[in-house]
């Protein structure tokens, strides 16, 4: 089974739960996620607890949710599809007119056969979605709807995972678990994350990485009130959401800009053959949002493939299993793994022999019939990386300067160093 | 009557005055101007005063002019057209052969129905602008000229109109009045200025307004000579001239070329939807010449539509009540209107919740059903300015980061600020 | 005979003589240079001298070399053309078969008629270059062998002419001298520097101008060893080579990448009317590498025609005197006289009446009939540089942002210095 195949068969078995900000479904699903990668620290913060401008809500669970017609058929029905129920909505018992009913459904009037996904969190009031091809077929007459929830006093729920590095600086890597059945807006992401997290956690890297697997907003709002004083250890972050789908990727910059995650994720894409695009920063989107604002201002950006809100199939009944796929999941990884290596390669360098070139003949790093007329690749690099090291730029400069790959730079600058022509410069 | 029609029924006023750098002329067209927006100061510099590098000219005043034939029939005449003197003719009666009175006719080879406007401020001499057509058109023979003017001292006249504001940081808006029948090239500046002038005076704007109704170079030189002290003051500035004809706007940068007004200009023009080009500083065209020396550089830039010296009809006798129209005039009043705003609603602010996003929720700021595919410009709009709202950015900048309209941002954030989320940032 | 026609001469007579990084071919070269330009002063550092990170190497001469056939017949011939012989072959004298020889043997496959150039400095070994076509033809059997050749202590020759101005600062001008009967590569280079040295010592310029004519690589590596100590009076600096061929013109910027350098050519390139491009530094080329090493960063470009080694003829036999040609030698001398203007007109000045515009009228130096339509270029120039001299723009700058001509406005900044409104800055 390919690495894709593997991280498709995880978005599966997470599809059928129905998560939400809170409640057990989350928990089912950090419980998955915690088989994966092992060492999920899982926190369980009480309803009621302020979190910097928020306050953490009550735990929604729900056990069933039914429209009845006046046969007693389910016409609407949570046990087949958990976006049928309005995420949030509050415990009812009752008998409506049609019209009476409509009041509370909620349908895409563009896609006749798709279900929508709606929540209203932070109001309470209950609601179902229906494909429109279904409400519209709905005869005249009364109807029994019943939303067997709980809204309670409980907790909200996250986990994360730390792997640790050489050093204690960070990198964030968050995603979003609060969606339930949506492939490509939750699971996607979370399926990426945690090979990312399994794989990291098989060597000892540079920087510990923190892996965050969140409810959205709230989640993020939580944790960064809870880490309010620790936050100056995250150097990089990214949002890892929306991974699945066919489409080319989405790099959403920090709103600092030209943040170092920044410039790796740009240059991991542009030379990565693959379509993409890089957007700036907006204060709308992810977990971005709570990161990048302005008392925080991390370097935290967004990696997705299509961008949110931008694909017919976004929050509905379509962001399902068929819009994902193992290639496209395995190629997400595999950005988010050279990403990391750009992260992890990024030094600046000291060329010890500054002045003029240093000899690269008489230590075996230099072709030996002169004339040629084209350089080799390799020892073009050999010469920016020297030419550049001054103690001023990374290695990511001279990639971006010369723009030659980075894992090249990255290993001629390690050839250089064990020939004593390099050193990495401590300040 | 629009405002249009009004804008044009006073140029229509102004046109026949025969107005020059000083004079009777210019002295009859302020008085019509404060009869307009009413306390406007005058100013009567004597001739011969020092002002910076140059000295104030003797007055120019003409009471009559003409060129006759052999029969004494008025071949050019002054009292037809004030264009028809070169201003600031010296007296002259004398009896010319064509060949002699030749090398004192100005034409336009290539408009050869149009009269030029021709003037010679600091040399002594005198002459008559004419048609090619008409100029052709002169039999051999002798011919009497009169120039029956006086150039004496006296004294140079600007007018200046101070709209105070709560505070007495200022905003100049300068136009040149001192062009005879000329329409475009003077009359449209002064209409539109003095109605801007007329408007703010209505309310209490933030900025105090002074409005400069100046000869063109040596009035400028003198006010600014005159007001050397207190130009830390100026905070914005604007030149209007040639804002009645039908083409397109052209803002010329400050010479500083990223001063606020700049910035300002260059927004309202970009989401104006209206033909325009913005184009650098360069040290040629009207007053801007004088308040962007060196030993000043206001951060005045100059606002017009067809740039002077572009159009055929610039400095002839085609630029008539012909080439201006109503709704030009109240469309650069308008756009004038739209900079005012931006200058006035230019703060900087400072998020009071600045971890995390605020719940707007709770305050009713933001939409209660979430999940929604797209979010409204207005919350949008609300988002961009509490997220760069860290006491760095103005408004302006929101507006340009975000491509959000400037008066959107301007709205949003007085809600934020009532809502207890923003505070203008006061350092 | 023009120039062009001189430089051309020069080229031919040095075309035949076998130059390499040492010996008496490049002797004999930098004699013709003396001869030419007077004042060439000769260095010779001995074999072993420690050069950074460098040794001086051993001097090679050749006396013969040759391959005869099984008849004795020479099939390759040093005498018939200096290429046939690898640069730097050690002496051998052998009797091979065809199989052994061609492990010897350099050609061109994809220019069958071209005999390629290659050296082989600093590993001992012994080759001949020939045509493929001809190494195609021989027949098997023995061949003879010869490389009369010694390698051997001796001195590694440079001459250097300093042409001095009327300040100590200086501009580096350098060009390499090491390669045989390479006609662009190498000689365009010497003649079109030498005839500029010539040139400037005609007169006393403001700079000091150093020519260097140098082994490539080891001759600047040598010759920043022995002057370190001096290299903080070099202003600007300019490689000269390849620039008799017929492409356009290209331009390697210096490391730091805007140096005055860098915006001085770049200038003279784009208004030259001649198709050129302009390109970043990378640390392959030239003795460009050298100056621009880290530990340097002189401020020094590189001026060719088309880039090397991206024409055919490079680093072969077609590098010819059929492909540089008078007129172009002549071109690139102008444009290098150009370039020595605007680095010795580039000053900044101070407008001594900064506070509006000087009236330029009474000092004779503006029109005196207002009101025409356009003004002159002159007076633009007048204007601009009263206007951006605030002692922060260099005329440079000026030329940048009017896009005016250099040598404008160098004219005019001089009459307005001895008008009395403008000095020099002297800070």
């Amino acid at each position: 089974m390919t690495a894709g195949e593997e991280l498709y068969k995880l978005v599966a078995e997470l599809y059928p739960i129905c998560r939400s900000i809170t409640g057990d479904g989350l928990r089912r699903t950090l419980e998955v996620i915690d088989r994966e990668i092992g060492g999920l620290e899982v926190s369980e913060v009480p309803t009621g607890t302020q979190v910097l401008d928020w306050t953490v809500p009550r735990e929604w669970n729900v056990r069933d949710a039914w429209v009845a017609d006046a046969a007693g058929r389910r016409v609407i029905d949570f046990q087949v599809s958990n976006l049928h129920l309005v995420s949030y909505s509050t415990p009812v018992r009752a008998r409506l007119s049609l019209a009476e009913l409509k009041e509370h459904l909620f349908t895409l009037p563009d896609q006749p056969d798709w279900v929508p996904y709606r929540t209203s969190y932070y109001a309470e009031r209950w609601g179902f979605c229906a494909s429109r091809r279904l409400v519209d077929s709905l005869p005249d007459g009364d109807y029994e709807v019943c939303v067997d929830s709980t809204l309670a006093d409980g907790h909200l729920t996250y986990g994360e995972r730390l792997v640790e590095g050489q050093t204690s600086e960070e990198v964030l890597v968050s995603c979003h678990v609060c969606h339930p059945s949506l492939a490509n807006d939750n699971l996607s992401g979370i399926a990426v994350a945690s090979r990312l997290a399994r794989l990291l956690a098989e060597g000892r890297p540079r920087y510990s990485y923190r892996f965050l697997f969140i409810p959205g907003t709230i989640g993020s709002i939580t944790w960064l009130a809870r880490n309010e004083d620790h936050l100056g250890r995250v150097r990089h972050g990214l949002v890892l959401s929306g991974v699945g789908d066919p489409g080319g990727f989405t790099y959403k910059r920090s709103r600092r800009g030209d943040a170092e995650i920044d410039r790796a994720v740009t240059h991991v894409l542009a030379r990565s053959g693959r379509p993409h695009r890089v957007v700036d920063f907006s204060p709308y989107g992810y977990d971005e949002r709570q990161y990048c604002s302005p008392g925080f201002d991390l370097p935290v950006g967004r990696l997705s493939r299509t961008e949110f809100a931008t694909y017919p199939e976004y929050h509905t009944s379509a962001d399902n299993l068929d819009l994902v796929g193992p290639a496209q999941l395995q190629e997400s990884l595999e950005l988010g793994r050279e990403v990391v290596q750009v992260l992890e390669g990024n030094r600046r360098y000291l060329n010890l022999r500054p002045k003029g070139e240093p000899q690269l003949g008489k230590r075996g790093l230099y072709g030996q019939i002169g004339g040629r007329s084209d350089a080799e690749e390799r020892q073009m690099a050999m010469l920016w990386v020297l030419n550049q090291s001054d103690g001023e730029h990374t290695l990511l400069d001279v990639a971006e300067r010369s723009g030659l790959p980075f894992a090249l730079l990255a290993e001629v600058a390690a050839t250089l160093e064990e020939a004593g022509l390099l050193a990495e410069a401590t300040s």
